[in-house]
This record gives structure tokens, C-alpha cells and sequence, in this order.
């Protein structure tokens, strides 16, 4: 079957390109028919030539056009809604329902008509007027804008209908898109939607455009152009760092979201007091999705004793009965595989015995324990990222332990402390969260990391390298 | 003479050093008396050790107290206001008056009590309050904060007195100063006021501290010490691009301000309106300080016609007239030399042809010219920054070139525009006020980039390489 055309200027056209790639049903492990072409330079700079044009119409646009496409995009997927869901399923496995159709899509639509109220209301500018003075300063566009989207959220964080691309979008900047490569299909009808959205709303061509994949060497030279603005990237630590390595050496903005383990301290006082409760939630919080969010609770910090015992065997029994999930792609499969023998290697225990899905990418669900003094030999390795269903539990021998993981930590999106409602564990809290703040983007008291809410006051963002 | 100690944890204490310097007097080029230690490491990691335990300390503090700190602070740079200025006159060759006791000490110490009411009053930490979702949003201190102080504002900019340590105080975070190799004297005088500032409020130790020089590896790993919260340099692009290198490396924060050549677009109209006047201007901007200013009009774009002819001949003869000034350090006058050697092989014409200052570091007033086009063949070089008493003329054919110039500017702190009142520059400023925003800080209607206001909307920053 012959490659899918790119998104250039508004129209579908061949690929320059020399090489394709195929996406995979995660359900079989099979590759899929649609082949998609891996981009050279040529439609790189052909994008960036057009999102430089787009780039000065939308500079002088009226915020309130703008906001109109951006709804007018909303629309278009929900027109689409069917196909998306469908796509989406079939290239991420993520289950229609609970999940693409009834959550994850409402919420991107929700985004992007959340970003039109945005440019509407303009208050991002930030403007600052000096009558006496005779100045005004405020925040303006900053020009095309590169988005890489993620693996594990199809719509939601998708390169060209995601939270990224909306908040560009929203302040006036055209974006250029470069899929995930285990969903580019889904990308592609989301990339469709755009189009139909921009020739209704009559906006530049290419204010939005898609490239399915280049080489690393031709994406590192894209964030770095000086053509570009801006980019964002939501993806695995190791790409990342190459990019964000080649837009600082030229001093180009870039935000990303690379890794985060999201430390979970659980207290003495909440186990007693409810300890079968925060089990329970800590098994849906490390299980939802496979465990394939950024928020996924995947280092979970403990005192000894009882309680604690009484705990980790609650839990060790759920994730013994709950069936493995599909992981979202082969390579999530082998790197989470590799993260499990990275911890064990260092010395953590397996206290999980289970077994894979029959078919697919999959992985058994697996809970790991190791004590707080053997991490804090090796804090680095036992920070090691295993992005799936996996958990290590560290057992710390009393608070001042705590404080030295905590403070030990790397940075994080997220940082939860569990403690009870009488107060017995306050001054382990007042200990402990001082030091946990600092390295993570928001503390949550008695919830778990994946627990988000949409609102001008959600900080989904940490110290590097979270992002 | 044996070196001065160093300031860590609030005692004047020997400096772990193997090395020491002297500064200049840059009027007899003389090297003065006192001698300043370059610190090893054990300096760094013990200033960052007594850091670590304020940033604990300060993280929990009242707002208002913080506050006291940066007005008693003010109170003790104005009581130490004689010495300071005569200190800073030995070193910078400044002149005391009009600048550095009537102008940049009051500017600094109002600098120092702006910071203490935006403490008191807390909007930069741009709270958001969801109390439906029971979200609270908003900034804190990151952490101990280095700051590396310029050469042309011994107070304003100082390492532990100007702006970048004021800020950073001012939410929350202490400060370890590295002082500009040009004014060690001042920068020590400056931290002796800091001293007695943070005794008389009962401030942490080591709020603010001070080194006078480190290796250029001891800087670049301290600027990555996992125990910095952030960095903030002003300074030679050369040096700063290591630090930022190496700090984002890590991942860790850096506001760099590095050069900027601010352009100074004039429209034919503007001048044969008040040519005479606009020369006098630009004389005066550019050779204020000696041309030793971040916003120093370094570039500076003219139509082809008979207006620009008499405007560059009103600006060569003033050029020639005014006496050389005294240059900041041998290193200025070194990096001048060569800017000007360089913009001379790339073909701009020298229109001047006068002497340096008798004595001291000096280098003779420069004016050169380039015909757009040949701009254009090489725009990196002929943005070379000559920092100093030295302006490059550009001089384009049409309005075309005015934008595809702009077009090839790299960022900049300023870009200015001067156009006429009564309305025929008005189809030419719209075509180039788009371009040329995209690639500046602030832009000026009427005004040389060296006019300044205090303003929470005045905008001191712009796109890289400017910060």
C-alpha cells in the first residue's frame, strides 16, 4: 500500500521521503496496513516556509477568529467522534469506553474550547499599561510552533488536537505537528478535522500542519531552526534531551515533558485509619491505563511496621488477580521490561509473580520493594522510570529517612502525602512535605497522582526533568 | 597586600584559593592595590552548603520580614553611599556625577525597596485559587540563586546588589554573588551593607553571599550543583553560553542577558522633520557611558536619499568632536578593537578618524557604514557586537531591504522606530514594525534604546542571544 501524503500549506501532499513505517495493533502485536512516510529536510523546511507566512497573518489576527477556528476544531472532532474512537482504539488499544470515547475525547475538545475562551478573554498577553510612563508591554506571539505529541494519549495530548497544540494555537501561533509514531492515523483524521475547521473559518493554511516522522538528526535541526518558536514535546527522556540538547544550543525555547515517578508517602495514621481504602485506590491509580500515564504512582514511600506490612500485602494481592493490560506499543513493552531489570539488578525485590496478556504488548502487573536505606545507596537507579504497570514500594525506617529520599528525588510532575485525620501524623507531614515541594509540580494531600481536575489553577508541570 | 576574605555564611572568612586578582583603575590603566582571591571549589560547596540551610529557612518566612531585609538593606547602601561611589569611580572610571551618586545608587536602592513591596505585596506569585476543585496554585522560592553581575553597573546590576539579587530575594530565595572582575571593591562594599542589612533584621546567615572569581569550571559546575535553584548572568556572550551550557545540561534555570546590538530604524520623513534633533539624540545615546550600555544603539538602519546623507554627516562630525571616553577594563577595550577590526574585514567603511583618551583604556569614537545590500551577504558578522563608543550605519535602498534586514537580525533588548508626524512614514513603519517586534525585547516609537523608565511594564529582555 502506497505511503499517506503529509499535511503541507493546507494540503495533502507526497512526502519527501525515503523510508516509511507502519503502526502496530497492540491488541495482536500485528503490524497494520496504513503506511506512513518518514519525512526528509525537504518537508520540513517546506512546512516551516509556510508556517513563517501563516505566522505573519496570524500576528495581526483578530483574537476572536482565532477562538472561532479553535471552536470551530472542537466541532469537527466531535463530527468525527466515531472514526477518532475507532482509530484510536484500534492503534493505541486504550478501551473505547470508559476512556476514548466518553472521556478522553470530550476532554480534548473541552481544551480546545477552553483555549478559545483563552484568546477571547487575553489575559495571557498579561498587558501592562504605564499611561505616565508611556509603555505598554505585554506577551505576544512567538511563531510556528513544533508539537510531539505522546503515545499514550491519542487525542488529549495528540500533536495537532492536544492540549500543546491548543494553548500555541490559542496564542496566535501556527503549529507544525510531527506524530506519534504508534498512533499516526489517529493523528492524521485529527489532522483532517483541523483542515476542515481552518477552510470553514477561512484561517491560514498552514496553520496547521502534520509530518508523520523524520530522522532524529532532521528533528533535532526543526526545534533548533530559526524559523521556529517554540516547541513542545511530551515523550521519553532519552528523545527529548536530544532536542531540548539542539534548541538551547541556539537559545530556542522548548517545553517538555520527559519523566516523572511520582513519589507517593503514605503515613503510619492514614494506614490505620484506612488502610484498605488507599490500597484499593492506589491499585486503580497504578493499574489505570496499563499504568501509562506521566502520572502513574511509580515509587510509593512507606514507614515500617504494621500497617505498612498489612499494606503492601493488600495491594501485592490486587495486582496478583488483576489482569495484565496492553501496553500501548512494542517499545513501551521492551522499556518497561528493561526498567523491572534495572530495579531488580539494583536490588529490589519482585514481590509479584504474574503472568502477560495471552497476546499483544504486555507486560505482568509487577510490584517491587526495596528498603529506604538500599535506595538511598543508589537514588539515581532506583528512580529509573518503568512507564507501565509497575511500582516499586520503599520502605523507610522512620522519618528522617523519608526527608533523605525526599530530598534525594529528581524532579516530578507530582508529590502525594497520605495522612490520617487526627492528626497523629502531622508532624510527619510538616517534616516531609517542605522537603517533597520542592521537587515536584503539585503536592496532593490524601489522592493519588493520577487524580487531575481541569482549572486555571491545575499545575500539570515539575522540576526537570518532569519537565 | 594579602587577599580579602570571601563572604560565606555571614562571616568574612579566608578563601579556599590558590590564586588571586587585582583590578584596575581603568583612568591610569594602573592595577590597584587590593588583592581578591579566585576561590576553589571547597568555596562553592561551602557557600552552597550555608545556602541549602537559609533557602529551608527562608522558604517558611513572612513576606513582610523578607521585606525589612531589602529596605534595611537600601538604608545601609545609602549610609555607606560616600565610600560606595568613590570605591566604584576608582574601578569603573563612572563618572560620579551625573551617574553614580545621582543616578545608579538612588536607582539601585529604589531597585531594592520595588523588590521589598512586590514581596510584601505577593502578586508574583500569581496565586490561583479553585476552591470548588480545592486547588491552590502558585509560585514559591526555587532555591539558592548565583548571580553573576556585569561590568557597566557596579551598583545596579551588582552581583549582590542589583536587580537579579534583589528579585531574587525578594521571593524568597538567598543569593551567593559573583563578583564582576572589574569592581571587586564595590561588590564587597555592597555585600558589607547586605551584611549589616541581614544582622539588623535577624535574617538567615546566608542570605546573600559573595565570591570574587572561580575557575570557569568551578563556575559552570556551580551553576549545575544540584543545590541551585536558579542563575542569573549579565555578562559576555562568550562566557555566558558556557554557563548556560552547562546549567542546561541539568535542567536548571538560567536567565542570561548576553548582547544586543539595538537596532535604531530612522524613516526619511522622521528626518527631514527633525534630523538635526534625531543626530543629537543618537550622539548622545551612543556615546553615553562611553557607549558601555546594554541598550547602546549599535546598529542603526537609514534610507538611501539626501536626508539620511546629512544625518550620518551630523552625527560623523559630532562623532569627531567629542573627547574619547574611558573605557570600563582592558578587556572592553580589547573586545572593541576587535569588533571593529572584524565589522572593517567585512567591509563597513570607517567615516571617523579620531584619537583615544590620553591615558587609561580608551579607544577612539567609531562610526562605520555598509550599504544594506552588502548587510545582507553577511548579516551574523555585521551583528557583531562592538560594545563600546562605536555605531554601525546601515544604509538600504528601499523599504524591501529595511525588512529583509530586520528579517535577519538575531534577538535584540530594543528595536526602535522613528517616523514623522505627519503621516508619510506611516506605510513603512506598518512593514517593518511586524518584523522587527518578532525579534526585539521592546520596541521605541521616537526614542533611542537607552531611554528607560521604572515600570512594571518596562520589558528588559528580548528573544535570544539578548536573554
Amino acid at each position: 500500500m502506497s505511503c499517506h501524503p503529509v499535511l503541507i500549506d493546507g494540503q495533502w501532499r507526497p512526502a519527501v521521503s525515503s523510508s516509511s513505517f507502519n503502526a502496530s495493533n497492540p491488541q495482536t502485536g500485528a503490524s497494520l496496513d496504513e503506511s506512513y512516510p518518514v519525512s526528509d529536510w525537504a518537508d520540513c523546511d517546506a512546512a516551516l516556509e509556510a508556517a513563517t507566512v501563516a505566522a505573519r497573518q496570524l500576528r495581526s489576527m483578530a483574537p476572536e477568529r482565532i477562538a472561532d477556528f479553535l471552536e470551530a476544531f472542537a466541532d469537527q472532532i466531535e463530527k468525527q467522534a466515531e472514526a477518532l474512537v475507532e482509530m484510536a482504539h484500534l492503534e493505541t488499544a486504550l478501551p473505547t469506553s470508559p476512556r476514548l470515547a466518553d472521556v478522553e475525547l470530550p476532554r480534548t475538545t473541552n481544551q480546545l474550547r477552553l483555549a478559545a475562551a483563552a484568546a477571547r478573554e487575553g489575559s495571557w498577553m498579561a498587558a501592562n499599561i504605564d499611561t505616565q510612563a508611556g509603555l505598554r508591554s505585554h506577551f505576544a506571539p512567538i511563531g510556528p510552533v513544533c508539537v510531539f505529541g505522546p503515545n499514550n494519549f491519542p487525542f488529549a495530548f495528540g500533536s495537532v488536537s492536544g492540549g500543546d497544540a491548543a494553548a500555541a494555537l490559542a496564542a496566535g501561533n501556527p503549529i507544525i505537528g510531527k506524530a506519534n509514531s504508534s498512533h499516526p492515523g489517529t493523528t492524521r483524521l485529527c489532522a483532517e478535522a483541523a483542515i476542515a475547521a481552518i477552510e470553514a473559518t477561512d484561517m491560514p493554511r498552514a496553520t496547521v500542519q502534520l509530518l508523520y516522522r523524520t530522522s532524529h538528526s532532521d528533528g533535532e535541526r526543526l526545534v533548533a531552526d530559526p524559523r521556529v518558536g517554540a516547541t513542545g514535546y511530551t515523550g521519553s527522556r532519552g528523545a527529548g534531551l536530544k532536542l531540548k540538547a539542539a534548541a538551547d544550543a541556539v537559545g530556542k525555547p522548548i517545553y517538555l515533558e520527559l519523566s516523572s515517578i511520582n513519589p507517593v508517602v503514605i503515613l503510619p495514621g492514614a494506614l490505620r485509619e484506612r488502610g484498605a481504602d488507599i490500597a484499593q485506590d492506589f491499585v486503580v491509580s497504578g493499574l489505570m491505563g496499563t499504568g501509562q500515564f506521566c502520572t502513574n504512582p511509580g515509587v510509593t514511600i512507606l514507614l515500617e511496621g504494621s500497617e505498612s506490612e498489612t499494606f503492601v500485602e493488600q495491594v501485592r494481592s490486587k495486582y496478583a488477580e488483576a489482569p495484565a493490560g496492553i501496553l500501548l506499543s512494542k517499545s513501551v513493552e521492551s522499556s518497561l521490561t528493561a526498567g523491572i531489570e534495572t530495579l531488580v539488578a539494583a536490588g529490589a525485590n519482585s514481590l509479584t509473580s504474574g503472568t502477560a496478556a495471552a497476546s499483544g504488548f504486555s507486560c505482568p502487573n509487577t510490584l517491587l520493594s526495596v528498603s529506604g536505606s538500599e535506595f538511598l545507596k543508589a537514588p539515581e537507579t532506583f528512580q529509573t522510570e518503568a512507564f507501565g504497570n509497575c511500582s516499586l514500594i520503599v520502605v523507610a525506617q522512620d522519618v528522617d529517612e523519608v526527608v533523605a529520599i525526599a530530598a534525594s528525588l529528581e524532579g516530578n510532575l507530582t508529590g502525594c502525602i497520605y495522612s490520617d485525620t487526627q492528626g497523629s501524623d502531622d508532624d510527619a507531614y510538616d517534616r516531609i512535605a517542605p522537603e517533597l515541594r520542592t521537587k515536584v509540580g503539585r503536592i496532593l494531600n490524601d489522592k493519588m497522582p493520577t487524580c487531575f481536575s481541569f482549572s486555571p489553577a491545575m499545575n500539570h508541570g515539575g522540576p526537570f526533568p518532569a519537565t
